[in-house]
């Protein structure tokens, strides 16, 4: 059967993830071709430097070092921006849509700086942009949220997004070990980005959080309303402090709707999960998302959420969904414009906390501390106190019930005058979202 | 924005399910009217009792006892067979899909039995069907095998299918009760199918697995050539005996398929599960899915697989994409047809084994009982002795090395022969799938 439709595809960047889309592309595409009726022709790639050997190797009059060209090439139908980084990217990603092509683009960091402008762009010129692979690679979870679970509106979207913090605070976790001495082994085994801020410090899991937000409620979420915190300083104490306590700590990213109050609320932060809990035993690389939809209720996505084949799988995906609406003239759709939307206030965002801090270890420490709680409404869940090795000082770890963001940072502001305390207080959130879940 | 396209939509059986499809795309309709750009006309519905209270309440001019009308009715474009059955809903579907109309259908029973003919005929006539909600309700998987893990191939794909088992063996594990008492809270409950057999025998995961190995593998699978076994002959010592050995037992399919040999095996089987696996920790009424592409690797949905909501939150996300394969005219598309793959011989199939017997409590029946496994190849990887509470009989308890369907079948024959075993052995299948995960 000949297709009905041939399709040019053309790379702006062919790296690690890219080798395996044109591999696996390669091998499959007389089955992909049987069951769409569409013919993918990888038409060019451009590289940095074509005479780099690449598996597979690719003939030299497919590569060039013009991403640009590609963009502007009346004969590429799709182009996929695998290039990273949000200067070529862009530049690219606009021409490609303003000549009306379609991108399919692996690049959440793009997408969450620029995605306001470019699916606007987009939309004026009637392109499509797919994006699968931007979050949890191996996980179809762009396609369920805008496909599978169409009806749903919403409240609670929580998960693991980024795979080296979770390898690292599961290793931490199991073999008893710091920080320090497990990211060695991740920097050693290529799992942290040469940008480590981007791991380490939150945010990656942020650039997808803005993603799934926008997917979820229509409007991009600007980082500076974002908190986003690392993994840095979380201590070995703190993850067995939380074990003793029923939780695992994970970098989880959530994204709080309040349809009633018109308001959205995301962060990305280290977070105590009860053990008991699906996303509290997802570990080492893995990626999970729990999505509460107001018709279906929870369901949970699992899988890999980098590595060469999980992202190509996903960039394929993407691909022949973009033949799909070709072929077929299907107009490029969109989650509805909200962007009235507001950001929830610290007061109106209801958590309940764990939070360690380093005290003299003297009478009535207790008592202050309680007392500065006590003053901003928040009651107190549960106390550890142990003496941590220094010469009069102690660990005091505290659990509260819930209470705003808002009176908590009122609190520790407040503890921070204390002169009982030896260092500033260490904040965590528990992930209890009883209220969110129908 | 006028929609460019109006669809009728009428329903062939307002249950439950029916009845949340039509509450909750009443009160959505302008949502994915702006959204898609397609308006779903609530067209008519055809019910038993017309008198009947429903919620939402339904127009008496939309309501009548005739389906079969709905089905040749030119101004429908998509039927909604929610009537369960295989008879009269085998009827309604044939006459729908040879109009060219469009079904949605939740009928496990009726694909697993009929879904060769019926693609066929959908195939030959250019008509569509969709089936998200026949399997595993509230999680999109069939999306997930057949778009967004398109580039892949299946060597594995395992399951929970059918809630009421699962929730079941939670009980009984989390209890200490057997069976007979939790099974009928159970049908209290409203969770046992009036057809008890369909959840208790295995029947239903059965017609799921049967859904999804033709998603994954082109091919109908007889259930004659599937093994299905329920839950009745698990005994509250089967758990906790797994639970001692590191496993829970859940009523598990699973679709084995192997490329090389260019054959598939299916089975819906009470089997243990090793506990840090995550389906071994999805508990309660709760469906998961774990799917292994070759090119993904390993990827796990969760969700509910029952329900009102998450049934209906299924059936409306394949009426959109019905409606938006019709407003673009998209032909219908399949998995690419393999009737040749053979189903795997006894000898193909490879699994490590849980045993237990009752044997008469005397010396040399452990020998008896190896010298029988190693007759047949197969090693005894831990035993488990005890005696039973009756005068002179014992539990024996044990598990094996990997070995084939063909040898045990064989060994179990032979044990059966022996004067001191004092019932059938019984088996359960273990989970332990490491050859096939990528």
């Amino acid at each position: 059967m000949s297709p009905r439709r041939n399709l040019n595809l053309a790379f702006a960047g062919l790296g690690t993830v890219g080798q395996g889309v044109w591999r696996h592309l390669s091998e499959r595409s007389a089955e992909l071709q049987a069951r769409m009726g569409i013919a993918f022709t990888l038409y060019k790639a451009a590289v940095r430097d074509p005479s780099k050997t690449r598996d597979p190797s690719i003939p030299a009059e497919r590569l060039t070092t013009n991403a640009m060209a590609l963009a502007e090439d009346p004969e590429v139908d799709v182009l996929c921006e695998l290039m990273g980084g949000t200067e070529e990217a862009l530049a690219v990603t606009r021409t490609a849509l303003e000549r009306g092509k379609t991108v399919v683009t692996a690049n959440k960091a793009l997408l969450c700086h620029h995605g306001e402008e470019l699916f606007r762009l987009a939309r004026d010129k009637g392109a499509h942009i797919y994006f699968e692979a931007s979050v949890a690679g191996g996980i179809p979870i762009i396609k369920a949220l805008r496909e599978g679970l169409v009806v749903n509106r919403f409240p609670l979207i929580y998960g693991i997004l980024n795979g080296t913090c979770n390898y690292i605070l599961t290793r931490m976790e199991r073999e008893g070990q710091p920080f320090e001495a497990i990211v060695g082994d991740a920097r050693r085994l290529g799992y942290v980005e040469a940008d480590e801020a981007l791991d380490l410090d939150g945010l990656d899991a942020a650039h997808k959080t803005a993603i799934v937000a926008y997917l979820a409620h229509g409007k991009w979420i600007p980082l500076e309303e974002m908190p986003v915190e690392g993994i840095r300083g979380v201590r070995l104490e703190d993850i067995q402090w939380a074990q003793s306590l029923g939780y695992k700590i994970k970098l989880l990213a959530v994204i709080l709707r309040d349809f009633e109050g018109g308001s959205v609320f995301s962060s990305v932060q280290p977070m105590l999960v009860p053990r008991e809990r699906m996303l509290a035993n997802v570990d080492g690389v893995f990626n999970a998302i729990s999505v509460t939809g107001d018709v279906v209720g929870e369901s949970i996505y699992i899988g890999r959420g980098a590595g060469q084949d999980a992202t190509a799988s996903a960039v394929i995906s993407d691909i022949v969904d973009a033949g799909t609406a070709l072929a077929n003239e299907i107009l490029p759709e969109e989650p509805a414009q909200q962007t009235e939307l507001r950001t929830s206030t610290p007061e109106q965002v209801i958590r309940s906390f764990y939070m360690r801090m380093s005290v003299r270890d003297q009478p009535g420490v207790l008592a202050e501390v309680a007392t500065v709680l006590t003053r901003q409404n928040i009651s107190i869940e549960s106390v550890l106190q142990r003496p941590n090795g220094d010469r009069g000082a102690a660990h005091l770890v505290l659990t509260t019930h819930m209470s705003s963001e808002a009176a908590m940072t009122r609190a520790v502001a407040e503890l921070e005058g204390l002169e009982a305390l030896l260092d500033r207080p260490f904040l965590l959130r528990i992930a209890d979202f009883a209220q969110h879940l129908g």
